[in-house]
């Protein structure tokens, strides 16, 4: 590796001191009063050299490095991919660079990667938490770190927080279910007191409630983040089991969840919508080809990235941060899959 | 933002110099004969003060940033992000983070990317890189600056890269088709002068040379990046048009062509692979529902982006890096679309 070009390397060439290109290259040479020559000299020496500004060092003068670190669950799934995409724009628009890291739901792994990027001196963090990482999160509070938690919360924790409307957005698809008539509506969701699922699951039974549906401890199946795929075949086995009053309906808390309730669902020949109804949460390339087109509610990502970043520079730049909890809409993508009006359903 | 805790602070609270402190909490205290005691109560307050060191300032002292620059087309494609992934993992094992961007395949995009990593002082870049973008790549090495290029590189400049064994992996493919019987064999790809695709190309045009079979352009179809969907639709239902000898069989360049290419064969109910041969490069989620399964050629990912990293690590850790060039090798994922061995249909 070469050594980078300093202003050393480019005080030595012309013959000035370095206080003299430092001037020039940061366009003070009025103020310093530097001849036009020299500084035209320096300008042309500093370009035929390649000279790159530091601007890790200058940052550091001021504090700052102009860097945001940002921990997701795992940046190979498409959900996380897409938010990190757009945290980048909005990132670059502001003048920021982001370094990544994934936690894969792990509680190690997420303190290591908080220990890093604060090493790495980023100016403020993006963090999808992993469940019990309360004292990792209220330790960066204790030490006046900036950051904004996305796309799930802590219930017991006051941060600012950007979330999708995870209540709202669930219980819209589950109220759309029993306007269609669908009375016995079951839920596979994952096992995790984290506030994203806790949210869509209280929507799940507050829409059954209020159209007069007792809810059956039976219909809501949790599934764990390890061997989720295994275990999401069996609920749905479960759910559909004729010997035990099968549901008529699903929703799926994640789109990982329905992709593979969707094969069990596709191999054991039920014919969507007429012998279940189907809504997912998030949707997916797989869907593109399930025989008939899947209602989901549509988050949007964008924006959750956008007030991400915006929430989190607010906190950077102001001397008495405030905590922001901020909700983002979501819409329902209509299909297929969730039925239609079907009257002779409604009578029970 | 509160001021983060300095060495200073922890020397004032003790009441002993900054030096002194530097020593302990570079774990120097015995060459600079620090008294046990002393040395035990810097520690306490460094750790009571939460205080974090400073490893940007330390690698500045050094040159080193332990900071990686990453550039892909796309986080939010699956594929980027997949080689993203791998990356993190294989940087974190060797003490280093990432910073990321997208450059769309868009020149601009890319000097941006690379100018803004450079004033970040990265340690080193791993670039995918876009068709034409040549000089910025001959400007890192002038200025010797140390990268590899990944997934794809050029013909007319000497680098290190990282690809896949695209002209083996496509004419693997060709050949599994012409072993089956197919004998008009149609291919869709990506319109770019980039290494990887041309490979891929000459490996299709390769394998039915040594099939015997002379190679017709009208089999060939390019398409550009921009508006590839609606160009790819196009240029299936060309390539099976009944009025003019349609293929038999159809290679598709990259994972996003087939899904695009799949959905318009299940729209005109071709049936796969009585009708029509198919055999994708890459594998896709959409894959998952479409009612056979897909033959795909499966790249090495991992090995890929480990290979990058420690390509890209050892450059910057050499005085004289050397141009490497490693080819990782991929498998064919044999499904059903790719056919049996029906011999009758041998005889053209």
């Amino acid at each position: 590796m070469k050594k980078r070009v300093s202003i050393k390397d480019i005080a030595e060439k012309v013959g000035v001191s370095t206080a003299l290109v430092s001037y020039v290259l940061n366009g003070k040479e009025r103020e310093a009063r530097v001849g036009q020559e020299i500084a035209k000299k320096i300008r042309k020496v500093a370009a035929d050299l390649n000279y790159q500004p530091n601007l890790i060092a200058r940052g550091l003068k001021f504090g700052r490095t102009n860097t945001l670190g940002l921990i997701v669950a795992d940046i190979s799934n498409p959900f996380f991919a897409t938010l990190a995409r757009s945290i980048e724009l909005e990132a670059q628009k502001n003048g920021y660079t982001v370094l990544f890291g994934s936690s894969d739901e792990q509680l190690d792994k997420s303190q290591n990667l908080i220990n890093t990027f604060l090493s790495r001196q980023v100016d403020g963090l993006i963090i999808t938490p992993v469940a019990g990482s309360q004292s990792q999160i209220e330790e960066l509070k204790t030490k006046g770190i900036p950051f904004v938690l996305m796309d799930r919360g802590f219930s017991d924790l006051e941060t600012s927080v950007v979330v999708t409307d995870n209540h709202e957005a669930m219980y819209s698809a589950v109220k759309l279910l029993t306007d269609n008539g669908y009375r016995k509506i079951g839920m596979i969701a994952y096992d995790t007191p984290l506030t994203h699922m806790q949210d869509r699951i209280k929507g799940y039974k507050d829409a059954l409630k209020d159209a007069g549906i007792r809810f059956q401890s039976k219909w809501l199946k949790k599934v764990p983040f390890e061997d989720y795929k295994e275990r999401v075949a069996r609920a749905v086995l479960q759910l559909i089991d004729k010997k035990s009053q099968p549901v008529d309906a699903l929703v799926f808390a994640t789109n990982s969840i329905s992709v593979q309730a969707l094969k069990i669902i596709h191999a054991q020949k039920l014919v969507v919508p007429d012998d279940l109804g189907i809504i997912s949460f998030d949707e997916s390339d797989a869907f593109e080809f399930f025989y008939t087109s899947i209602t989901y509610i549509k988050q949007n990502l964008n924006e959750i990235s956008k007030k991400a970043v915006q929430t989190l520079l607010k906190n950077i730049n102001s001397v008495t941060p405030k905590v922001e909890r901020v909700i983002v809409p979501s819409t329902i993508v209509v299909g297929v899959s969730s039925g239609k009006k079907l009257k002779e359903k409604v009578v029970v």
